[in-house]
């Protein structure tokens, strides 16, 4: 067991639903001792994604641990994803050494602070090296649920082609990367903007065959330059991240009896679907969440997972995602007050939800 | 072979696309002679179905077969669904005689009119014994689309429970007919109208479990006479005719990674998916189409599932759909002009297109 002196926690946390403008703060308590049976993480860095935007807001159906944080009660850590540093080990604990890097183990663990304890079954070791901390810190929602999609729903065969919207968001550069990696063809939606073709020209260099944008797609009206590639085998996956009816035309290039999967609803829209589309041309809707997944799956399947994941990030071919890193400052190098903390937070929390930043925000807490 | 005289053949037909009451029209032809492989038909009773319609307005993918009648070119009978019977058999056709009954063996035959000739491959003989025939001129479309919803997406056992909306139609009768003849209960939603009670009374007569209004549906949040029945094991399967937003309500109470399946739209509106019935409901969302289902399925099959619904009839288990029968008058006991036969015709279809009307409309060629 190593010793070392029990560092001050620094967390952003809410005790209570809200908008998390309003509901989030930051709250310093002591770490608690180590015991045999525990770990000591210091975390290097988490994202905020979408989904835990969701969960303080009361919406996300995996709920966060209220509880008892030093000298506030029914508190919760926000956060859900992110990779720390094991900095102590319980005498019984065995297979996680000092220095290891561990992802969370399930959702809702409270990601977003600098220190945590924890029980093994809290996390995943991860093999680290050649991989930096923010691929390491966004590695087991985007990719999986990138690499989950591709593999879970069609066989899909080397030349088989794909289509996607919100192909820039963290799962659409995850699948056009993987899908590449796999020799399978990704057709690529994204909305129309001012820097388009810098987008297009970006998700081209890591992989994507089409880019498209939303409103081409519409206007095209069947005369799309891939057609000639499709010849005899269509397009055999559809991947749906924005919801609304701008999913139809998408939907519409599915071969017969095609799986279209969708993952989230960045429009905040339901799914429209007309009733032919689900009669005529038989397409076969489904969603998929990384939380059921991984709670319905034995842990060494999630493991086989991220060792190929880890794989391909090692061998170039799943790169970061595009994100902006940002130096929380919540470490015990710097004495801020909590109120500087929680006002620091806001800030990146801003551009995490700012329309076309086109990056995700990564709390750097190193 | 049997020599009779050769009929006049009187049907409603279309040689364009377009509104039912603009390009449907009575012509008169001769029926060609028998040849040593063809048969002579004398239809007994054809539905007017939804898809009879769509496949008129050229929206049905079901393209009807435009050929050249007596002296009328181009020209295409309507209607997909009867029941016929044999009046004359070409020396060379084995398996079927004069006097059987038999029913179309795909779509788009033409059975809006009095005779027609066809080859053994046209048609699919059926036991005709203690079977009317409207029964009989019903049994392809509505009874083989309720059986295979309940068979193909779910195993369901008995005492499970299923959910459909749209529960007075066609399907909807026959589902619950079906589903109580396995031992199924059926929650079934209709539109709020005057004749409720007497709509749910008939519905339990015919073995509803439950009958409950679209607005009772949505108003009651989830406090439903049903809920004790349910404890432990939810609602398995949902079928949907109707779509647009009021699926919403019905889908909420499937139990999670349920499919729901959609073979009609008589809201005419597409399907509205909230995100999170797909993403953390798990919710299955596919589209039945008994035209495709026969197109798969090799004629074994399709004879399987026909003895077994006719058993059910034999044993008073399915009983005619709700409708009302016209005596059409096409036959050549009576000489009316072609003029005449359209009037009447049109009088026939505008019954079957009438909201609450609450009856399917047969047209009786005897």
């Amino acid at each position: 067991m190593f010793v070392h002196k029990l560092p001050k926690v620094r967390a952003i946390t809410f005790n209570k639903y809200g908008s998390p403008t309003e509901v989030l703060r930051a709250v310093t308590y002591q770490l608690p001792p180590l015991t045999p049976t525990t770990l000591h993480l210091k975390f290097l860095a988490s994202p905020i994604n979408p989904s835990d935007i969701n969960q303080i807001e009361g919406v996300y159906p995996v709920k966060p641990n209220f509880r008892t944080l030093g000298e506030h009660e029914k508190t919760a850590v926000a956060g859900n994803e992110g990779v720390a540093q094991v900095i102590g080990v319980g005498d019984k604990v065995e297979d996680i050494k000092i220095g290891d890097w561990v992802v969370m183990g399930k959702s809702a663990f409270g990601t977003w602070r600098t220190h945590a304890d924890a029980t093994p079954d809290d996390v995943i070791r991860i093999p680290h090296e050649g991989i930096g901390i923010v691929r390491a810190a966004t590695l087991t929602v985007n990719p999986c649920s990138a690499y989950r999609m591709l593999k879970d729903f069609v066989a899909l065969k080397e030349g088989d082609f794909i289509i996607q919207n919100g192909a820039n968001s963290g799962v659409g550069q995850a699948v056009i990367q993987i899908a590449k990696a796999w020799n399978i063809n990704t057709i690529n939606i994204i909305r129309d903007r001012q820097n388009f073709q810098e987008l297009k020209d970006f998700l081209k260099s890591i992989g994507a065959t089409y880019v498209i944008s939303d409103k081409d797609l519409q206007a095209k009206n069947r005369e799309f330059e891939w057609n000639k590639d499709i010849e005899g085998k269509g397009i055999a996956l559809g991947l749906n991240c924005v919801c609304g009816k701008s999913v139809i035309s998408m939907a519409k290039l599915l071969r017969h009896s095609s799986p279209l999967i969708t993952y989230g609803a960045m429009s905040r829209q339901p799914l429209t679907i007309p009733a032919s589309q689900l009669i005529f041309q038989d397409l076969r809707f489904f969603g998929y969440w990384m939380a059921r997944w991984n709670k319905e799956n034995p842990k060494a399947k999630r493991m086989e997972m991220l060792n190929d994941i880890i794989e391909l990030i090692k061998q170039g071919k799943l790169r970061d995602v595009v994100c902006e890193e940002n130096n929380w400052g919540g470490d015990d190098k710097e004495d801020v007050s909590d109120d500087v903390l929680t006002q620091r937070f806001l800030e990146i929390f801003k551009k995490a939800t700012e329309e076309f930043r086109g990056a995700k925000q990564i709390i750097k807490m190193i």
